[in-house]
């Protein structure tokens, strides 16, 4: 009979997000007159912009005619729009990346959990906690996190505590990790490390010959001037580190699925013999056969958002959902709450009043607000006793679950 | 120091088409005259039809307005279009498939490349040869295709051969393989098989617990009542097969990218220890764990291949490719050449003339009647001495391949 992949079976049932959803559902099911606000899985709600809107009905208009129709393009993406993430994403900062160390996809999801394709089972995980399911989770799937103990917790994956206590600023790690998650603006909690505390990270890869994958999805929502957009703006990062982008919360592509993975050619690794192996080499074998390179017309829409109006629209977007989380922080410590994050990312992140835990919070939130948040458990150990909000909801939900939160009285 | 995973580098440098296509370029950069006539990489070349048009016009209208802005969707593919797929693809010749058991992604490649994901590492491998190269790379990488011979062949996965001695019917396996890579309409040699022949491997599945993963992207192409267009059609198909299905073919998707698998709720595997598991869900827990859902915007545009005008216009497509296949294989036997497959199946599967090796007969129709063509050894051992051309042209290239052939003399 053919087996399983065993690994699988060790995870839990759901996925995180599927789990909450479910838990609304029901929600709903028993107030079906409740107006609940979604403030709990981080989708963005503004429309795309015109600038975008505008290239994607050119782009349909040349699917429709044989002379300008787009089959099969580069499975590392089209040029036309390397070229561009190339120019303004890392030159316009003093960055040179090559088109050809920039691969497009369908989503930083995909990259971020397809990346363990290309590395050895054998190698340690270390990762900030809390931190997104999927490193966890595509780490357990691919053998790579060991056992799981009764918390919960893998004992091959070094978890790197951040909370209130050490400001969220996570200490080197002590188990001699092979491969590092680092997500900056970080999500959940929406803190960030200036250039100064990123370099000790990079330092500590070129030192100890580990890899970095270092997701930078947030990073269009960087206000600070000390917050680096890149890991590329530590010296030597370019040997140690594969940076994630994408333009799902940049420009609101979640429905339209693009992103891109930068490989630097200065990137290696070693078989188990001990050779020198290029990683952007095996990511490109991996995209060629695995992959089938993102949608045309994604593509074209992603290259419109480097365009002088799609930069003025994206930002407006951005600066709104920003505006959003600035409420919400004000709001929430008025509250009497400790509100972290949300100034150089969309997300806050909320400990929760003395004593209570992820999921107790979570429920009382939906059942006294009917707010929808995440419970900050399902990120990680660490992040009990805190819940996650997004500021990507509309200015008036934004306003209404203030007010909702205003007649909780929290101490 | 991080490592790779070894299995990458025992892989051949570069994917087939990555291959080819730089044969080709390199042609074009000693012959820039040359008007070289692409029959090599399975890609169409018309236009989206109308209906389709008309929905990416319609969803990209709805993505620039809060009000019809559509952000993440389901993993596993909205609802809007697995019924479709259910009710026109199964239903309606009396297959029930629920919407459940359908999975939308980006594309037939990743779903193939990645199925792997969920099985055992230690499952033996058994495919039909020649093969679509992604089977058996996605094999080496995960580790599961063994030691790679002298002549290329790896030891751990039994090749089933398929060539003109046998009718491109391949003999059951020997070696009791796990998992069966079957693609029927085939990809490359255009071939097919019956209902009757294609029993005889889902009897057997059942018989030594083998899964069937099925690709079935050409299926639109079928012309021939005998032919199955679902393993489904099978009984106790459900309960060892795995479907995969595409609208790249069907519809001129390439570039779009939308595609589709069935995993029946009655399919289960073992895990090591013997229990049984629901191959349904681990597909899920791997779907929302390592992919963000297909484009909403491909997800309309496949709805509409599903309405009357959708179906009508498709059609007359595929009925324009399968008279260039028509027109091929006609003119191939006229210029002495052996051609099979055509009828069922957008490819030409030809004999190179006596002595000569795939790869040889690549360059002689390359220089002697610049035509790309695809080696069919790069598809597996016994496609040597084979090439294979795809009749997703225009009319005219094909025509005037067929004249430039009729000046070379086969015998």
């Amino acid at each position: 009979m053919f087996k399983v992949n065993d690994n699988f079976c060790n995870l839990d049932q759901s996925y995180l997000f599927s789990e909450v959803a479910k838990r609304i559902a029901s929600y709903r099911v028993q107030h079906p007159e409740a107006e609940i606000i979604r403030m709990g899985i981080g989708d963005v709600t503004r429309p795309l912009c015109p600038a975008v809107i505008s290239a994607l009905k050119k782009a349909v208009e040349e699917q429709g005619h044989a002379e300008t129709f787009k089959g099969y393009g580069p499975e590392q993406g089209y040029l036309f729009l390397t070229e561009k993430i190339a120019e303004c994403d890392y030159r316009s900062r003093g960055i040179e990346i090559s088109p050809d160390e920039i691969f497009v996809s369908d989503g930083a999801k995909s990259d971020t959990g397809n990346i363990g394709d290309i590395l050895s089972v054998n190698n340690k995980v270390a990762l900030t906690d809390p931190v997104y399911p999927v490193y966890i989770d595509t780490n357990a799937m691919a053998g790579r996190a060991g056992e799981k103990d009764a918390r919960g917790n893998w004992n091959r994956i070094e978890y790197l505590k951040c909370s209130a206590e050490n400001n969220f600023i996570p200490d080197l790690p002590q188990r001699d990790p092979d491969i590092i998650y680092l997500c900056y603006p970080n999500n959940p909690t929406g803190t960030t490390l200036n250039r100064h505390q990123l370099k000790k990270w990079v330092d500590y890869a070129i030192a100890n010959g580990s890899l970095i994958l270092f997701d930078s999805a947030y990073e269009a929502f960087i206000t600070e001037e000390d917050v680096p957009h890149s890991i590329y703006e530590i010296p030597g990062a370019k040997k140690v580190a594969i940076e994630f982008r994408s333009f799902s919360k940049t420009a609101g592509f979640t429905g339209l699925r693009c992103a891109y993975t930068v490989i630097p050619k200065e990137l290696t690794g070693v078989d188990s013999c001990g050779n020198t192996v290029s990683i952007n080499h095996l990511w490109n074998r991996r995209q060629c056969t695995k992959f089938n390179g993102a949608s045309y017309l994604a593509q074209r829409a992603a290259e419109a958002v480097y365009s002088t109006e799609g930069q003025k629209q994206i930002k407006e977007t951005i600066n709104y959902y920003l505006t959003n989380a600035s409420i919400l922080r004000d709001g929430l410590n008025e509250a009497g709450l400790d509100a972290f994050g949300g100034v150089n990312a969309p997300y806050i992140w909320i400990k929760a009043p003395e004593g209570m835990g992820s999921w107790e919070f979570f429920s009382l939130l939906l059942e006294k607000c009917q707010i929808a948040s995440t419970p900050g458990v399902g990120f990680g150990p660490s992040g009990e006793g805190y819940i996650r909000l997004t500021a990507f909801g509309s200015r008036e939900a934004t306003l209404k679950a203030i007010d909702r939160l205003s007649s909780l009285k929290f101490e």
